[in-house]
């Protein structure tokens, strides 16, 4: 059976995640999406919060979603993955994308780094920019899924928000 | 009347962002500087500070600065602008400044962004780094018009400096 | 009145040229497309025909289309033009069209160049691609519009084309 | 059954393809290397040539190799692959491989591209600074398997070579 | 005499580090490592541990392992160095660098910023990624020297680490 | 004594390519710059005459200029350089540069690639475009030393030319 990890924040998960999910979802017999715990970067949602949100777009049993456990490399192995997934944007992404590949490849020589290409829709979309825009507008931005959406408006624009 | 938003936190203004500016004032009949209140970079000036700074450095009547408010695009189509004016340097830049003109295309199809490119001589100019030297040295770097360069001086190396 | 011209071989026009095309003329009075006669890539279409592709997509007179003469700041300026346009796709693009901008503005400062972002759909659109495609298929790829689909059938696909 | 294509022109077949083309062969039962036949380049090496020295350097039944005929997704197609196999080594690479796998997907979205990082040793290799370089010089540069080295010297230093 | 520093943070030193080291020992004949005190990144190892780790690397009277006391061109100037050594991995080290090297040049012409390629092994090394992998996993990733392996799983592996 | 070798078709010579060359000489005792014979770009000035142009603008024996013959790294070895010098300008030329620079250790690991930022006027100059220009028009683009200008206007606007 062909496993792919789909690593990541996801705080919170775009369209632009997604459709590389279901890039991955063809090729391979199952993906496993690992959400990483305690980040530099200080998560918005909190970890359940984030899983929950990717599990309400999520409607087979091919796909997974576990909470990060120590090394990405470490946790593919544990969890019987030949291969990382990650969605290739743009060139700030590919620096840092090859930079992570490499490091893991270091590692663990037997966990192969793939890169899917998300539609072009979803080109230019990060997480970090959907929050930032977020704060200052209840809009529908069309890239994130409805469920973010409202969590988002929640977060941000709901009465008991300080 | 064709009218520009040219947003930015300009902390502080330098003669790149001036140089954009002109460049802009002669494509469109009246071009706005649009100051950022509340950046999470934290700038080191405050707001009425930055925008005194640029209002010194401009001389006639086709250019207005004003703090803004709420999201770029909603600031821009209150303010009758067309499009907006953004600088357009080296690849980092190019990345971040595509993400943002996407994001703003999703929010609002009718204000168009446009990019210009600043004289060869501030391609690389960027006013984290001249606050990171103006640390360091009194020196003029010649990348900043004079009342920003006696206003960096007195920041960090005025005797009443902590 | 601001008059912009948009220079280019366009062999063949693609929609994201029309893209382009289209969101200059929210910008100027007036958009001229400078069709460029004698190109060192060996354009398969003539430039009367290459011409006739792009008028038959263009509807309002505020568009014009003319072989370009001579270098393209001067062709300008004879025109009356103050800026050139020039969509920008993608990293090569960057260096392409930065370069040219540069020495655009040695020739002649009074022309300013400015870049447009196509929609996300064109970004990786060229007429260079749809050429090398076109000659193995007559699927139709959407990054062209009809006219020129057509016409590059007929090229490519036409019983008398040996 | 997860079959992969990777089409090239592999004039000649480097130790960058031939690392890609194994750690592909990880995720996918079966790869197909798809030999492009006339190319714009002009290959120096004849299309059976091309071929054979991939075949003497690939072992197992897990590898096919085959000239590629017609429009590279309509031959993906027919030889029952799920997706397309590219080797990404650097920036340039980058914008071509977006561009071609963006067209791809116009033509048949069935088909995904994904993408592999090449072990660094051939992060900068291309089969056109190996054939430059092999003009020059009978030395070895590590860079091919060493039947292809040998077709190199045969072809620019053996004593019939005009 | 030719003499060139090598500034940074060094927190902590890499291979990559030490391989442009050394090729900048066969251009100069003297190469002054100058270690920044207090930087903007908290670095995780102080001043005076950073540059243990350093000398413990080098073995040869041709280097010298400093802390850099004010702006880069003056302590080079006042060290008689006539060059900058900065290794030069990835895009986006490219950008900052150009930009690093502009204003350096802006503050004194004098001093050259030379560029040098580290080994391809170590193309894609930061000490930023090695920290963040070193709070995981006591592996070597082998893109450190034994000093700093040992100081980094002393760090956030031994015993007595909160 | 320090020797460096500065390899390139120069056809013709830009100040970019002098303003490199002279950064060069204040970090080498000698700097050789080595002339392509046949390159496959067609050159329009012949061998002679493009040494001529670079030699009349270089004015002190710490300069020679010489035809290259054979493999880069192979002459310089045979001149006594320890090191090639190449100007870096921007992202397209990062790429090749890289590329080249680690062929050339994989020929021969004594030679070092050091990489020099021309000043920021001629980060987008390039010979191509320079003859692109001249092409059609006389002006001079303050891009080429003055008998360059005279030799493009020569070539491509004397009565004579055919």
């Amino acid at each position: 059976m062909k496993v792919a990890l789909y690593p990541g924040t996801f705080d919170p998960i775009t369209k632009g995640h997604l459709d590389v999910l279901h890039r991955a979802s063809v090729l391979f017999d199952k993906v496993i999406v690992a959400v990483a715990q305690n980040d530099p970067k200080s998560p918005i949602f909190g970890l359940e919060k984030r899983i929950q949100l990717i599990r309400e777009n999520i409607d087979t049993d091919r796909f997974e979603v576990l909470p990060l456990e120590g090394l990405v490399v470490e946790f593919a192995k544990k969890m019987g993955a030949q291969a990382l997934i990650r969605g290739l944007r743009a060139i700030s992404d590919f620096e840092y994308e090859f930079q992570m590949a490499q490091m893991n490849r270091n590692l663990d020589e037997s966990i192969e780094t793939i890169f899917l290409m998300p539609n072009e829709k979803y080109f230019y979309t990060s997480s970090a920019l959907i929050k930032q825009v977020a704060r200052y507008t209840e809009k529908d931005t069309h890239l994130v899924p409805d469920n973010v959406h409202a969590a988002l408006k929640q977060k941000f624009h709901s009465s008991g928000n300080g």
